[in-house]
């Protein structure tokens, strides 16, 4: 089986590397994995104009991959910016962090707490829940008040304030999870669970063994996404788009 | 004061003509209106994956407007398609004709039902009533299983469609106020209201209208929306892109 | 276009005069505006079972001011006292300041905190935020501990008060919006927006604003409160009491 | 043990009749029961309108009733009118027949269905449901299409048309339980629970049998409504009403 | 009346004498009560996975007491082990402590605050919240952090941890109603009410006459739990196990 | 990996040798799968007075599958029998099929509907959609009117009636994905995808892949359900039952 996943930012060819080199220490032996990202665009998505930027490449880039025969597509980023539209123009699975992590931690305790990035992200992350159907699961919001870049300069710091902010959230919030809410703190999760003694989860980790889920049930059942209503495709009349299938 | 009405959508001036006329049977004396759309893109906006061609150039005129003037702006969908992006990237009023009208609803009678164009619309319907915080308020969702193109064409038949839903919603589903959810419902407020002798919101009327009064509002208290947290404008240091103020 | 402001209280001309120049402030031009009071009863609301001693007369000048030709009439009250009642009675818009400005609020940004009197009110403010459904839009309720005969003779320690009581609703409840909710907290709008930095409704001014639109809107489309099931008016057979049209 | 049942409407000595009956063949031995009703005021409350009109008469009953050593007291109107009002006034339990019934209904089964008289009643109610925070365990609300006046003199009509509405809410609805939701609906409940086979809540009795209860435990521990916050007594200074204690 | 309040643990039979002295203060004089405990299992239910331990014991006891002839049947701890199985084998009144008092509570005020024993118990207490749909009337959870053989052992310092609690719960949390959220936290209810000046429920006395208003209404008009749906009896063909009727 | 399916019922032994060849067709080449079953108790849990005759003996299996080396467990019935309880027992994963695959369904479409054996479930799976959290995202609850054994025996009438009710979900409850809400309802998927053409859910098969996951995930990362709060172990001083570890 092959995935795909695509960073929805430009200019990050080292962080590419990194998660490169996670998914090869949790794959199965039968999964391939490439890792993408954007030609042009914004580096970091921390405010909501910047996602119009990015969604059309992003878009291009899951209908190219159905195309090329990847049998599963994340878009890495917690926000899961495209989501939706992705649905429309591919029958293969195609899988939001945010999503897939949200509701993977309902099934490992009774609340779970984010502990992201700025807390200007708090609008989004709300809206994100609420639109998951998940709001009771969600003891709390926590943020670690770094960006992006900064959080990939300095996985030192980055690490340090997970841990404070996630002791608040568990002793504070009464968290009984904590999902990691932004792909960039990616790398210490087993350190964390060893430190935290809670599940923790590693957005990046997490959404693509969600990933190699669906595509093996894809293989083995035809399950996948709904195509009807919701994630229904723009017919051929109305396919008056390059994007479009 | 000026307002500007933006059309998301291209190839549509005979829509442009008509809904300029309606803004000058209902505006203020001290009112004056532009309706504008844009230059490329899909002419309808049915599949949520048609929005990103849309956003961009749509973000661009919302910053145009406040650099020209403009007191406010509405981005004419009732899907309020780059509602929050714009309020991150100007000061003036940004109106998403869906907000507006749901909330405006909400406060002439215990429950609203919308009647709208598709049922692939739904789950996108119920993702904006949940996100604007207002389930409780909604009666039902009524579809007349029309095109947007089809409806700009038929108006007869829309009518009569609108008709026929609006009761089904009054009578079925104890609709106490009617949302003619699309835009392009427009034109049948007064007679609606007559026939169906519940409130019924033509939401290119009312969003108007309460983009009036935001501008208002501005102008004499400098009341507008908020640009901490959810709206944050993009800092100096991000401004890599051609868009931001 | 004739407005009527009712403060359903008795003893309160002085306030009755201060609200009139500020309506004179923000009003349209071709809007007219009357300010009245009650004979008897309470000075103030602060009590549940006050609101019975003024209910009556309340609803008598609502409808005495659609006789007299006003377009809209506003029951001068954050707790809405009357509202539904008086909407069952009259056809003309009937606007309470709790119901319009929750609903304004809300389209202004993420979350509203109310900033109040007494903490005594929570209860029943809980009650109203349940019944408008805007239950998801609330950050927080902060009181500032002062009566409503207190704030009228201080105005200085009420302003100092909402903007100590404002600062914690934004840090530490993550409110993007402020509503001042009590009729008395009037006079500091464009000053706290400034201080504050994010919108902050007066609800004196900002439901009056509410009320010359809607008061437009039915002249020019005869949209206005629904009349069926909630605020059906009482038949002719039903009409042995004084107050029925 | 004293326990009154206020019908807060006027005209009625047939009914105070009928209701004394019942409550003598379903009462504690040790229990005194005493019926009353207004002297002016409508002969119902259909309309939510003709609540200001019986308000003030109802509460000087109430506080009345505990200045004359009553032990508690039943404001006996399904839509509670002044129960938080008297529950400022005096510290004897007060009892409103929709509260008590639809938490006692709430314990019989997994959902209620409310049978009651006429639609116009649904905004209403379901504001109640919310304010009781009881959403979640309603199946339905049901009409049986008769007013009040009209129930009071054909009562086989008002069987017949309880057992139809009751069977659609169980079979349609899956109602586990049925709420009779007028006090008028009274005097079929052991029959009801025979046909239907499901817990049938006759409001006048239930909410009766809870007053004896509440009474019994005020007299044993000094259990009865908070006097904090909500329910606060206005104040000595306040005392410039009647009404106050 | 015969009432049967059952200890759902085993080796507490100084406990089960303390309760039968409390409930002969309380009861009415025409109810007779019996206090019993299971001879095997746990002393206590702090884990939800000691409650599989009790479950087949307490539904044989419950069940024998229909079959003795008794009126009511309450299962004695505030987590309403086996509420649901018990209701499908009898038709007498089942009563859960949890399930009567949260419901009684929330007559008594706007919101309660559940002061209980080890925080362990939060899941499993949010779980019952929502089960019986009243989430809306929770202020908090507060817990004294004793276990239940502690408690027991050392009165004092649960009416001191008691208090301590309440008072936050009221300051902080805006609780009105206090509930004692073990069976074990009982004998102080009257102190307690005097002391923290609002309504606080002891479980075991308020479902114990809550049972007694069961029973009596059963007793005169037949009302008990639905049997239809939720709570349907096991059919004779499924007669395979000892337990059911 | 080895991973343990338990049917939580006895004689059921063709049962196992189905789904056990079911597994054997859709798992991953490294993992090894075992189906066991009760020696005593109900061979169905349609009553939920049926489970506590089941949960010692499950727990008990849960707990040796840990000891005897397994990766993960599921507890094979759709209402997740003792989850909560294993939980806090052992620090594999314990999968439920009702929580995965509600979880699972939620991330593969807008609105999943459940269609399962009998009405009789309705109250009890309701109350578990709540405590997952899962409320919004439910279109309905649909049931085929047929009992656990009669499934076994009739799998042509099984997949008939289950295609006739999906149809009625996705036509008239709006559901984009199906839950075949009964681990008996397995060996269609692949038939009931094509034809209902919207995402199916074998809870059979896609819980045993959730648990391949939970397993791998254990393996590679430490990951599993907390062991704080909610699912907390009893400690060695309870440990006076023989199940407990």
């Amino acid at each position: 089986m092959k995935i795909l996943w695509i960073n929805p930012v430009s200019g990050i060819n080292e962080f590419d590397e990194k998660i490169r080199k996670i998914f090869d220490s949790v794959k199965r032996t039968d999964v391939e994995v490439e890792v993408t990202h954007l030609t042009r665009g914004p580096p970091h998505l921390e405010y909501k104009s910047y996602e119009p930027l990015i969604l059309v490449d992003t878009l291009e880039k899951v209908v190219q991959a159905e195309r090329s025969g990847f049998d599963a597509v994340i878009i890495g980023c917690f926000d899961d910016p495209g989501l939706q539209e992705a649905r429309e123009l591919v029958s293969i699975p195609v899988i939001g962090p945010g999503e897939a992590c949200m509701h993977i931690a309902s099934t490992l305790g009774h609340k779970f707490s984010i502990v992201t990035a700025k807390k200007e992200a708090l609008a989004r992350l709300e809206d994100h829940v609420l639109m998951y159907g998940l709001e009771k699961k969600v003891a709390s919001f926590r943020f670690i008040d770094m960006g992006v870049l900064e959080m990939e300069k300095e996985p030192e710091r980055v690490h340090e304030a997970i841990l404070r902010e996630s002791k608040k959230a568990i002793k504070e919030d009464d968290a009984e999870v904590i999902i990691l809410g932004c792909t960039v703190e990616t790398g210490f999760m087993d350190q964390l669970i060893k430190e935290l003694k809670v599940p923790v989860i590693d957005v990046t980790v997490v959404s693509f063994k969600f990933a190699e889920m669906l595509a093996d049930l894809k293989k083995k059942t035809h399950l996948s996404h709904s195509k009807i209503c919701g994630y229904k495709s723009p017919s051929k009349d109305d396919m008056l788009i390059g994007v479009t299938p």
